[in-house]
């Protein structure tokens, strides 16, 4: 039998759709999506099945403080690993793919060397992160943020749900506090390979993207605080409605987006708010808002825009106002060695690779901060995701894959 | 023994204020208000308490399909009964004396007229009308309207609270889906005893009001849909966020009470959003609004141009809107004989009574559909209501209430 050539080597296609509709059957969406909240009951059970496939093929598993799990595949040499990966978390109204595609084309790269009889000189490590949506715990990739030390463990723990459940005490219940420290270890090189957000690559008709810069996100959790009164007759001059107040917010920061339009955006999606009942005028409101922009210059004018207006709203609606967090991501640098690994990889395989900018947050962002790090994305129909209709072609898809794939095999055996 | 005299019978008023306290010790709220939404174990207990309280002192008593509830002292005759009432629940976080006065003041005034011997020529009923807060199932006063004919039974068992639990089911749960057909009898007069909800008997210092018209209020539920979507990379164009829709209604509703400030008020106090999650923009939004003046025509023009501000707020946001239920009251009549009656006993007492209009909603409005009616006020501190800090003053509220004892047994003694 003659021994494998490594550049031939390719994912087997069918057995990562295959996963991939395993995985689509855990935490079902109302259609065709997904409902995979963190640390929710489906995430223990997609947690379970990741671990019985990794160790199935004899890859280990270990599970850090932050619920991060990592399997490994073991190299010729004990060097410090190449790291793959990205989270198996979703929205709660949440694609098939967002996520998972990295995770699950991860463990098939794997299995597809493990079939081939490669051993690679480095390490191999497929990483699922924790809490990267940060859909039922703000904010998101929380413990990948952990991870490379940008955030204390005991932050994380404390984190808590609409509920009032905490990370810490949620972790623990679905068995996934784990033992190993949450910490940046020595790591070569992470590659992280994800669907991406907008129709860029779809309507390009390219099936490879290469980020080479965030859009300068910047985001806000807001309180506003009012006094209960009987809705009906208390004069307006008497109100504070708290409701009031998020509500102008909120319009301000709607508009501040369309003026900073087609390259601005600007959100809110959320809104808490108490006794939240008609007949009584709420004393409490709290909502989260997110500005971002290609160029930093014009998230911060955004953002100074959304605190003048957050100033005003809370005048008029006359309640008291408070920023009780502030987060922003996107100035990440990724390592230039690696993007350049990647373009001659896919020019290898007859593949022009698409340059573009990430308007998403990943957990990349914060491994760049501990280790090599580069993020490629494949198209998404239409760039419709978070959205349970997100789904994705076959064919660039698996084109995309197998970049991945030499060019993790590439790293590994340097 | 010298029979009674009728003329100078009063309330026990140390054994009024400790039954308030016995009922504000059930469903206790924050601080020193309540929380008994209607068909809570709150609810249930307050009624088992005032159901033994009755039973105790020989009142008779039923529950119709609706859940009210009606405790009878019979009279010398068996002609048609005076009625006198309000309601037991509350708002989330409302006080210990809106509706409760009016209940336990009727059962002041039977167990002041059993004390003195008396039995009235009709008979006297002390009634508690389920939910008429409106706060856990929308809208108010839907079991007196259901008693009034102007809302069916099915209509009533299918309200829905904000978990989707069904009127008629929680009615089932806590003992109080009743026999007795839920229709209006036969009703000599319908006596309600009331805190007010503004500070204007509290501002001029006068112990007692008689409401001699509404508010016209105009409420409307409506509901705003869009498209889940990625919160972050969506182009504003592409975005059809509900709760931007939401958002901008809410913010004009408010801007339309000031435009009409002081007699007008316009009000949202809750929303109701799906997903309501970071990350996703939410495709539902659900709010409900109420806006009021003391002319007709005034609050008219209000309802037009909030419903301008609804279309236009939905196409700013590029969502779907529907107006899913209104309603109004504010119009009924109350009666010019019961209302002559007040001002008589008043004068007798020494009081000067005074003419005012309600701005809330009472079971009044409906009850005056099917039965002569008159609404009582009393001042109560500032004017605070649906609020735990709502208090009253001892001194003009037991003014109040003997006025009421009075005007109860010379209508009773006809």
């Amino acid at each position: 039998m003659p021994a494998p050539d490594p550049s031939q080597v390719e994912i087997n296609a069918d057995r990562l759709f295959a996963t991939l509709d395993r995985s689509a059957a855990i935490g079902r969406g109302k259609t065709t999506g997904l409902c995979r909240l963190a640390l929710s009951d489906a995430d223990r059970k997609i947690r379970d099945e990741f671990a019985r496939w990794c160790e199935a093929d004899g890859f280990t598993l270990r599970v850090d403080q932050a619920g991060n799990m990592f399997a490994r595949m073991e190299g010729a040499e004990d060097l410090p690993p190449v790291l793959i990966g990205s989270h198996l978390d979703t929205q709660v109204a949440g694609g098939r793919f967002d996520g998972i595609l990295g995770v699950l084309t991860g463990l098939e790269i794997l299995r597809s060397l493990k079939d081939a009889g490669i051993t690679p000189k480095r390490p191999i490590e497929v990483v699922n992160w924790a809490n990267e949506e940060g859909a039922r715990f703000a904010p998101p990739m929380s413990s990948s943020a952990v991870f490379a030390g940008l955030r204390p463990l005991d932050w994380l723990y404390g984190l808590t749900d609409d509920d009032g459940l905490r990370f810490g005490d949620e972790l623990a219940r679905i068995g996934y506090k784990g033992e190993v420290e949450a910490r940046a270890f020595d790591i070569d090189a992470y590659f992280e390979f994800h669907i991406e957000q907008g129709p860029e690559l779809y309507d390009l008709g390219l099936p490879l993207g290469i980020v080479i810069g965030g859009y300068k996100s910047h985001g806000m959790n807001v309180i506003f605080r009012g006094e209960t009164a009987h809705s009906g007759p208390t004069p307006m001059a008497n109100r504070k409605n708290a409701l009031v107040g998020a509500a102008k917010f909120i319009s301000a920061v709607n508009d501040i987006g369309w003026e900073h339009a087609p390259l601005g955006k600007s959100t809110a999606s959320r809104i808490a708010l108490w006794p939240n009942k008609n007949g009584i005028l709420p004393d409490y409101a709290e909502t989260t808002v997110d500005m971002r922009h290609r160029d930093q210059a014009v998230t911060d004018r955004m953002v100074a825009k959304a605190k003048a207006a957050l100033a005003e709203a809370a005048n008029v609606a006359q309640v008291e106002y408070e920023i009780e967090a502030e987060w922003s991501f996107g100035t990440e640098v990724f390592d230039p060695e690696l993007i350049d690994l990647v373009h001659r990889v896919a020019r290898q395989r007859g593949i022009e690779a698409h340059e573009m900018h990430s308007q998403a947050g990943h957990d990349a962002y914060n491994l760049c901060r501990v280790a090599p790090t580069v993020l490629i994305f494949c198209p998404c129909i239409d760039g419709i995701t978070h959205n349970e209709a997100e789904d994705i072609e076959r064919e660039p898809t698996v084109q995309a894959a197998n970049v991945v794939l030499q060019a993790v095999l590439t790293r590994a055996n340097r």
